[in-house]
């Protein structure tokens, strides 16, 4: 049996993207000034003080289209339970590493120590507190065992040849899979907005740590990519457009 | 503890529905007739066999629009494996329960003994036969002991006050779940053109078993509702248009 | 040839709904509360202060989903300028009127006297006062006659045996057309908070006046089958969720 | 008043891109190789038979989501009556030039000599024949007309203050416009396979001649981005996955 192994972070890493607040500008633009437009686009062009007013009223206003001529593909490592969460995003494509069709690795995410994990509050605003050593041991030796009992049970399974797709439905939410992930801005934005925290807001949101790890290490790749998308979504409260 | 509930079937339920091949009818209708229609559709109607042949045509010359004017709300219980597949569809309305806002329940899914648990051919046209006794055994074994595992550990960890959100991760697939899924016509034949195996056909396809189970369960109630429709889809070689 | 028509109104008609506060609730509900939902959603139900705040909950923290599980299918009769502008909301389903289905009927839209006329202000933040009486005459007078001009022209193509598509070509933006629109409450909303005038707000929005008058309608209608949500939306300042 | 021109063709140039079969593979790849696939993606690849056969299976078995990671942005210039068909498919962004924000351009579409002029057959499989040399004489003269009457009608509206968004309801629907499409080798193909003329094949398509053009050449672009691609959605009869 091949040696399992125990994480306790995701990892984000952008294959391929198309994207820059250029693109966002002349979309923009094809509004006001038509063909002319064109020609500029395919001139380059660097970004003025009249750019950034352009970018802040479209998102002020919500003009969501110009964010959507771009692309960004992201390759993904992350526990299937965050998964099952990303994946109720619907303006995004996936392709995700297929139990069917593959054997599984014994890759399987387990708290780090700093991980809250006591929950107080009502809900709807629940907030979460550290543990106590006792709880912090108990995590990880009950995620630990139970990854390890269920990774046993489908090696036995495989190796009695049993389907891999039968044989898969005793492993457990915190193994990792992978996928391919691409969105353009304006999904981006969206899916920013519910899947990072922002407490106090007029709308706030209450993610999952370990899905607003995703969030944040997407969040940092766009922002070097479209800074100045990214500076007017976080002035505007981080309400996608 | 509550007592672990193994289960080896899925259920659906039509919750509420708005829909009929006479909404088809006179969508369609809009397009060649205007504002004759609306009268028409209020007073109510019978298909004819001029209604048939308009639905085929619909559906043989791939006008969708006319099949999305019309929504059935599913209640769905099935292991999240399931779920996992079903909510890849992104042209539907999901609410599911979930493990960060309340204690799931200890009901995991087996395969039931006429399950065919082995899998030969090449990718891409697998194709699956009944496992030997022995293995049918191992596979029930084995899932009862791994669920059942699980769950004691989370069980643990929440009474040592872990949060439901952490402890969860420890869950197999094979957790029932439960969800509403709305659906209009148009994209539940999408559906079902991908989750219902088509051998033989000129565009093929091989559901896992689980979500085919939810599949016809959905399609026997679409076809009471949508009869015409239905044939139509059947006749055209199950082919979403 | 067939009298001209004018007319200066749009009209909005439901056809067909399953749509109600206790949709979102139960939907609502699954999440929470997992297989009790159903029995509950079957008994009926009416709504109480503890509804209430989980429809301004669920807004405020926007979960958008539990508001999709319904649907309205409307007729609507309108100016072309303004389906144009209409279905560029992908979230919803169409059926119009096909110029090349049939011969289309000569009502053309025209300003009403009291439409404002006259565009003052920057882009982003236009105002429109109304016209003086020469402004108003002129309008109808240019309207009515390049109106009638453009359908005798397309009638003397149809009559020399042009086909219906290309005939079509020299009609106006004012020529009234009708279609079938299906939505659920959560892409009504999105269409209400970008297509009602929103001045002083924190996401301003500035809707030609003809499509905010189908808006309007819509939202009437709407209002009466789901007051609740309706109430949420207003009172959350009119951000879809 | 500026001068009106008249053509008889749209236009399609490729503004942006990211697109090639071999995103097509590494994303189908992800799903049976998972984290091995990134690195082979990030050293560049030729395509091999294996890679004809692995994309030829995708589209045979409709494993549709490998084909949505890539981009193509589109500028399109065409009359409004096809950007009317286009802007139906709602899995594309579209950016158009607005009639509220900039005064139009007098650039009408009239038919080419050689476009057919006369409808035959039934509805459902109209085919379309050459004019007579008066018809196609009178196509020609009453478009010309239609469209020099309504542009001077808008200009003296215009020219008295009247605003934009009220003067341009005269304009007829073959007045060019402009828009940034973006779209992705899945959606493309389900336009491919609706908007350019298949008869005969199992599932036949009519549409508009001027919507076609465009597709045509969308179709022309992306066979060059995409040829593996493009020559499995041809042998499968080019119904999209």
């Amino acid at each position: 049996m091949p040696e399992i192994e125990f994480r306790s972070d995701v990892t984000v890493e952008l294959v391929r993207s198309s994207a820059s607040d250029s693109d966002v500008l002349f979309a923009a633009r094809v509004s006001t000034q038509g063909e002319q437009t064109l020609e500029a686009a395919q001139d380059g062009h660097d970004a003025t003080s009249r750019d950034r007013g352009l970018i802040n009223y479209l998102m002020r206003d919500r003009h969501g289209s110009p964010f959507e001529h771009n692309s960004m593909t992201f390759y993904v490592q992350a526990p299937i339970f965050v998964f099952r969460e990303f994946m109720r995003h619907r303006m995004a494509s996936y392709n995700e590493e297929s139990g069917r069709y593959r054997e599984l690795r014994p890759v399987f995410y387990v708290p780090s120590d700093d991980r809250n994990l006591v929950q107080v509050g009502k809900p709807g605003a629940y907030d979460f507190l550290p543990g106590t050593p006792e709880q912090t041991a108990l995590v990880r030796d009950e995620t630990v065992r139970a990854s390890t009992q269920a990774f046993e049970a489908y090696q036995r399974m495989l190796d009695a040849g049993v389907a891999r797709e039968v044989a898969r439905i005793v492993l457990p939410l915190n193994i990792y899979s992978s996928m391919y992930v691409t969105v353009n801005a304006r999904s981006l934005m969206n899916f920013l907005s519910l899947r990072t925290k922002r407490e106090g807001s007029q709308f706030p949101s209450f993610p999952q740590r370990e899905i607003e790890m995703c969030a944040e290490k997407m969040e940092d790749v766009w922002q070097t990519l479209m800074p100045l998308t990214h500076e007017a979504f976080q002035s505007k409260g981080r309400v996608a457009p």
